[in-house]
């Protein structure tokens, strides 16, 4: 049975066999870079119709886009992740975390920024003194239910 | 000796007793919210003469504002957070870490976004399907050397 | 500066001394058992009316309806739980959490119950083979973005 | 030899083929969709003539009866879950663990809940605000034996 | 607060001072070693008669009698234990716990040996090879629910 | 070249195909049940002539006898078991793990109860308010040297 | 699809058969051997021509130049490596963590070497009470931002 | 008893009272600040002479002497460290730990780099492209035995 | 109440103020300084008599010479021992501990030296080549038992 | 290509199919047992001749040689070995680890017994109370530097 990491993996051949980039694979179905690439890397599930045309745009087989609207089962592999790039980001929560928590909870009261109802995006901004890598996340602010 | 737990222990009490917000005491040394969060929960140092106008504007021992202006050893307790708020964060970047790398390497070549040369802003979005937390991170694009 | 688990262990001690029951110690606030339970032992926070109601009820400091009305850091000690009373959750999350994912995503689409749009109760149940304990949870049904 | 996680990979396998749910799965077995699918997960073990419905309906190999029939040993891979739709209910353990402690010995004495004489339901619940998961969690009261 | 910790300290002290075995402490209460031990270590609640009784006999205070019965929240530190004595039984469970399940399960179904309707004894028979430690361990037959 | 866990799926093989139980299989050699099942499970080394007699009873090639005379590396995967019916044995350890210690040390001196010079039954007993499985396990008392 | 594990099996194929040195094969693309030897092992990406000739000059087929230019997912196995030429390099950061922190900032101010604008070299220096290994280890001193 | 953790404390509230520098600290005892540091933190004894001239420079009791030629247990807390600027010495070992290994065995056979009979500076380098860090580690080479 | 490490606090105390060695506190009650240098850790019990020679020896009150002849629960903090000195010898085990198996079985069958029954000496043998540590471990031969 | 564990396979297949023992295939090659076991399990590189008569010896293909004799990774799987015979020595490490430290650094200064420039032998001692297994290790004495 085709999983997600099959289609991954037949991503990644497509992408490299044609010299694509997620920015026009995701162009190409009208969605978000984002949300694509996380989609084809098995973290997302594509509406229907979008696992549809990305199939088609790669020439994937049709199974391949039935698994990519399937729901999946997000896993992550390592508890600290070691890739530098991604440790980064980790970092980032270890030493912000109860600063974020103080913020979002002085703005919007006892509750917490959703990782569900999300958008994120990463955009590269050109800078005199090097450039920089700008992400924002946006989630939507959830209150703590009282009763 | 006094410590930055210390001087966090002492701001948490000025806040609490004068019914101060995070915003404000940033607000008043003139540097940003995250920022300043962030070195009064000892996770950054302040510069000397901010350190100084903070202990003032509190009214904290004059021995407070060399604490505040020294560096700090970042130390988070948990490899996997508790606090839903901060898990929240640690869990996107479980999903999404591939999808940052790939997106980052895409847009910059090889390497990562800094987390020294780097910048955070915490925002809540008015929004008529309930209001958004928006959180927006800012790293200088480092390449890796090659040699 | 009081904390939370001053607090806790305040409530505790007049819970020993004057033979008190969680559920007389929230019904006399007109909030629910496992809420008030979770707010007395650090997990929650009361609304500003409730802790001051709870600490009047309970002969606390005035500061101890500040502290329960805090927003809590939500802290958890080990990440499998020892207490068998407890553990046996773990155990049912661990042995079931693939089949809760199933049906809620069969039921309400690509998405999760939430954990902070939350209630729970927990009641005994009387039954002729043996007493049982019913716990019923209730979150809100959150749907992933796709963007 | 036939093992629990081939059996499950056959169902996944006439579940994506035949766009079946797992009510349907159960129904058809006259037994609760939360018990079928963690059977059919490898996470329990069905009544004999439960088995051999559920393979005859679903055109599974005999030797698949007897494996849905075999008991299991419950394995669960990672401490912490990384999907976020079962840490939810990781969370929830983690949050409220000790006030379940707390109610359900205020309730039943010295003991606990059994996760073994255990049965549970997951339900979606209309709701004008945004429907609701409901999950129902019953179990034994189990007394701690003094001798 | 008198904590079950400072109780065992107590009871410790008391046992030094008078060179008392926990074979009389017991049979004093007219309970078992196993089950009386436990609950001087914190780790089980004696009965409301037998706690005073026991708080008598080794001249304890008041409260401390009102600490043992108080239903105690069972926490050992280590996963995997250090003391040789102690970690001899974890490496009998490691070793043999799949062989206990097989034969627990050919025996009575598909269940387990309760934990909680439990009692052990501890016992030295003399051999002529050398003497031996017999821990016998008996728990209620649970089977399993279906539904 | 055939291993440990090559044969004992074999066995299990035979087990499913003929309808076999372990009290049987271990009756054909005429060792105890536990013994034969651990050293099926690959956690001991069966005496020679009875891996040829059970190689033999059970139709194995006889290169299978070899293997299970030879002397096994331990080795069980998860620091915490996840199967309900082992993890109840882990549980007892670690909550009675010190009155263990206790008791043997009491009645024995300095010392532990062996692991290796060991043996073990499991045994239902039949019980008005429900069947019981009692364990029992001898060890031979060990005495720490001092030198 | 061809992966980086896949490549560096290649090189060492290579390497054994032909006796060769990473010296000789960094020499050959003329680059340090530190930098050639971590991306034959998967760990650095080299700039397209040099994969190129590195490729040729190892007799890899030109896929393997694409991979070796292909920016990896940096991956270590083990939390505490266990190979001791590794690990008394851990051991050092271990122990001379702090000092390296205390001296870095005392000689750049709050910030950190980076580990991304770095190179390093590996050199056996003839040495009469024995050779010595000396590391040389060049990172750019970053500042933290305050904003 | 006076300890290294006492001494370190002392140390830090001269060093800060006195505004001094390890740099200082250390030539005016003529040893290296990377030695003196890590003594002076609890992980290396000095000398006696050399304890002696430290705690004389700074005002520190006779005993402190005593305490700082000790032999340390060396201890450190975090599997992985957190500080980011430790952090990244970490991320170094684990990217290219292996790289480490394959040249100094290559140029000295099988064997390791000591880190006991092992020495170490840190420098910053000015840079026109920014300020560089550069730490050489210098340890002898240990041929493993054949025996 | 006084503990083991009050107790081992005692004695380094003593020992750091007269200068001694544990050869010489060994001696002096005419035990070797391996058990001894344990037992006044906190790790073995000292016979009674051997325990009040001790405390006299030093000068520690007589509540000592019944802790040192308690029996000890021996805990040992980290999983992975730091200090190179320790860690040495955790690293053998590592690197040797199958070949310690296979040896151990092919010379006495299946079983394991016990570390119970066991004695252990330390000395430096002079060297041309530098002198060496030899470390003789010696513990009774256990079979495991077949039943 | 031919790897450690393959050699180790077809070292394992022939002194099963030949009957051999450890100690004669070191014999043979005129090496100790332990350093020719642990060379054969992969964790020591054989001289180039030795490797090459001992697969001579045992009937191995050319390559094999070539592969005994290279550097190995030494990677050992669990951080606390689970093998009883294993397990034993690990225990000892944590028991007497301090006590070790102390007698070493008693008898040699700050400084440790290697663990690379080292041998260990394993022998059988008759002993009219049961046999015993000695276990003698012997290691360079290597002091700390100071600079």
């Amino acid at each position: 049975m085709m999983t997600k990491s099959d289609v991954t993996a037949m991503i990644y051949e497509k992408k490299r066999a044609g010299g694509l980039t997620w920015a026009a694979i995701a162009a190409d179905i009208g969605m978000s870079e984002v949300f694509v690439t996380s989609a084809c890397l098995g973290m997302n599930s594509l509406p229907k119709d979008k696992a549809e045309a990305l199939a088609a745009n790669l020439g994937l087989p049709p199974e391949a886009a039935t698994v990519l609207a399937e729901y999946p089962t997000k896993s992550f592999d390592r508890t600290v992740p070691t890739d530098p790039c991604i440790y980064r980001f980790y970092e980032i929560v270890g030493v912000y975390g109860q600063t974020l928590k103080e913020l979002i909870q002085e703005k919007g009261g006892d509750g917490i920024m959703s990782a569900i109802d999300f958008d994120m995006s990463v955009d590269r901004l050109p800078n005199p003194k090097g450039d920089r890598i700008e992400v924002r996340m946006s989630g939507k602010l959830l209150a703590y239910s009282a009763w």
